[in-house]
């Protein structure tokens, strides 16, 4: 039955696209990943399952947008709960302090990767793009590739003001404090803790050998 | 039926131990991760389904066997490839030039994560234990810890010899080296080469700031 795009249409569709997001989100927190399908997404937003396979291809592409629509959502809210002019939300801070600012944000990802209204959804989409080359490349685009222009710019800046080596490759620097962080995070070897963020952002900077 | 540990028994045992290892890693190449299941590990490997039930849990279980074994047999055929004297596949090279041995390491490992031979199940693994805590522990303890060992000492018998900061925690600074590159393996931001290890090497030694 091909409907048409009434204005009561539209809101329907509109909602049943929010409650798959949001059931793709409950139960990828309550079952695990390996446990999540299109049918238990369907029940639980109360829709058929044809509704599901009309706009996304697989559970891992319903889950990308539904992680995509937390951050969105997180970031207005931190919006219209802050203060006028505090500002863009994704921007990453600029005091001038370099090791600082790493430091603001390393911590503020360590916290996020650690509560579990982002760690559950953004471990089970980083495991399905390790084998699933399509929805690591959306993951990357969609999530990754925002932040990392943001510490690429902050780099870049830090560089004109001759805080960074200016022939270093910013888009490589940034791994460096990053890159520790996530595969602590993604193999579990060790804990994630604001002091472990601080020691790698000084490590980065300064380096390894003896001053 | 409980069969009675003759000698035949044990090497029919043996045979099947092997032969279920392989048909995993096999299977895993072939079907990729998503599709591995036991009930086809058995049917490759000749077995029963209950054969493979008696000795693992779980087929991330079997996976992660099957790619200890391949480290293992990698590295006795390294051996016995070898040159007399070559010594221990698995020690760290130590020349006194720490930032030609860490590039040395970590091009070998470029070159492992490329290997369609290493890089499937691996990263099957990998995935499995995001989303599965046993997993990943056992991944921890028998993959990923023996190499971080080696990392540390050859990072200690760099303090001894003054050339990194006798104040750092080595097994900290041995991440700002592997982190980024397991990083990049793992979420497929960007390709991974030769040149990359030696930058995230030279980068991590000298850090950010200008000389």
């Amino acid at each position: 039955m091909a409907g048409k795009s009434t204005p009561n249409a539209t809101r329907r569709s509109e909602r049943s696209h929010r409650a798959i997001l949001d059931a793709a989100l409950e139960l990828v927190a309550e079952v695990g990943y390996p446990k999540l399908t299109i049918e238990a997404i369907a029940a639980r937003a109360g829709v058929g399952k044809q509704t599901i396979y009309r706009w996304w291809p697989s559970r891992g592409a319903v889950l990308l947008d539904a992680f995509v629509a937390l951050g969105e959502r997180a970031a207005r809210e931190a919006q219209e709960a802050g203060e006028p002019g505090d500002g863009d939300p994704y921007a990453f801070p600029d005091t001038g302090d370099l090791a600082a600012d790493l430091k603001l944000v390393l911590r503020a990802t360590v916290d996020e990767l650690r509560s579990p209204t982002y760690d559950l959804p953004y471990r089970a989409l980083a495991a399905e793009g390790i084998v699933n080359p399509e929805i690591a490349a959306e993951f990357v685009s969609r999530v990754m590739e925002p932040s990392v222009q943001l510490y690429v710019e902050r780099l870049r800046a830090a560089q004109r003001a001759g805080q960074v080596a200016a022939d270093l490759d910013p888009r490589i620097a940034l791994e460096l404090v990053t890159g520790p962080v996530t595969a602590r995070w993604l193999l579990r070897t060790l804990p994630l803790s604001h002091a472990y963020a601080d020691a790698v952002v000084d490590m980065a900077l300064r380096g390894l050998s003896p001053r």
